[in-house]
């Protein structure tokens, strides 16, 4: 398969565990917690990730990186998620941006949320 | 085509106009001005996709999510590409970490970032 | 005079120009612009005392550092204003918890909130 | 006394505990996990504080705003610390700025950073 079905996939599987028991999922547990508990890891994240760009430009080791973008690519899936859309909605709008082949219609409309064209 | 490949032709074209001319390209523009300045774009954009998340839960509205998280993506794209990198090692992290079927291993490698797993 | 009726007199000048003319002053600017916009400098200038602070710690010289966090402060005292509050309840709540010698009542109830005691 | 030696105050307070334990103070765990982690924590609590302001906003009620600013404020003098300055080389910048009275030229000497005018 190709490489970047990955964040299609991976927004299928936050939508069952969005479905799925608080106590023992992780991203069930932030649902329940609310926006706001979304939004703070949003927050933790990027941090992560600007502190780890800095040590990345001293260290030419992009690892920490790479797992901190991780880490915010995840929870801002999580937040879309929370709120009715996901990542469709933003490479459609990415695409839209640079003239890229882009989405299909049905994708797009599926997302809840038209494009800003 | 699918909707997925977007990321990746993104990044391509990322990687063509950090070679461009710095007074008529914001992304080569961005990259002579140094990783601060990309950096402080990421912070900027992720306080406007906060902002734009609270809005939306009030008005019901993700237009502006969309474009914000659109916005955050792609100055962490630059990011990544200033540093040496590039989505497929952060897609490749969060395949590894939630089972899915990932990147093929020469994609993995051109990254120039091994996996943290 | 003490140095630390600086904040004090600061935010004296801050309700001031709140009141200004938004075309020829900058906070009476923000102001209009509405929380939102206000909330994204606050967002900008944590982006750039993180980024100095990090470069502090390489250089060993704290001068960007003290001159982003008084534009972080000062951000945050436009938002304290906005909201209809103010440093001394921000400062008696720091007294509070410290066991410090604090403000006294007459200060903590101009500011229109009550202390979280 | 008057409410804004409170900063002042708790700047020394911190440069003690910065000496303490690190099991049993907080203040002197932060130090010695370092500046990245110090980071993190002004960058949690700028997000909270933000978050805090959009519901103050909604709610009329500004009891978490100060209580997170708060937050704010104490990490960045943490941070201050770390680096080997604290409030009065910021609250100089700021009199600097404004035309405020400021300081004494001992206590901006004291700072161990110059001012930057």
């Amino acid at each position: 398969m190709t490489d970047t079905h990955i964040l299609h996939e991976l927004a299928q599987v936050l939508e069952q565990r969005k479905q799925g028991d608080p106590d023992s999922s992780y991203v069930a547990g932030l649902h329940q917690k609310g926006l706001n508990k979304i939004l703070e890891k949003v927050g933790e994240e990027v941090t992560e990730t600007l502190l780890a760009a800095k040590d990345a430009e001293q260290s030419g080791n992009n690892d920490d990186l790479v797992y901190e973008t991780a880490d915010l690519w995840f929870h801002s899936l999580i937040m879309l998620s929370h709120l009715g859309t996901g990542p469709d909605a933003v490479l459609n709008e990415l695409a839209r941006r640079f003239g890229l082949s882009g989405l299909d219609e049905k994708a797009a409309r599926s997302n809840g949320t038209k494009s800003s064209s």
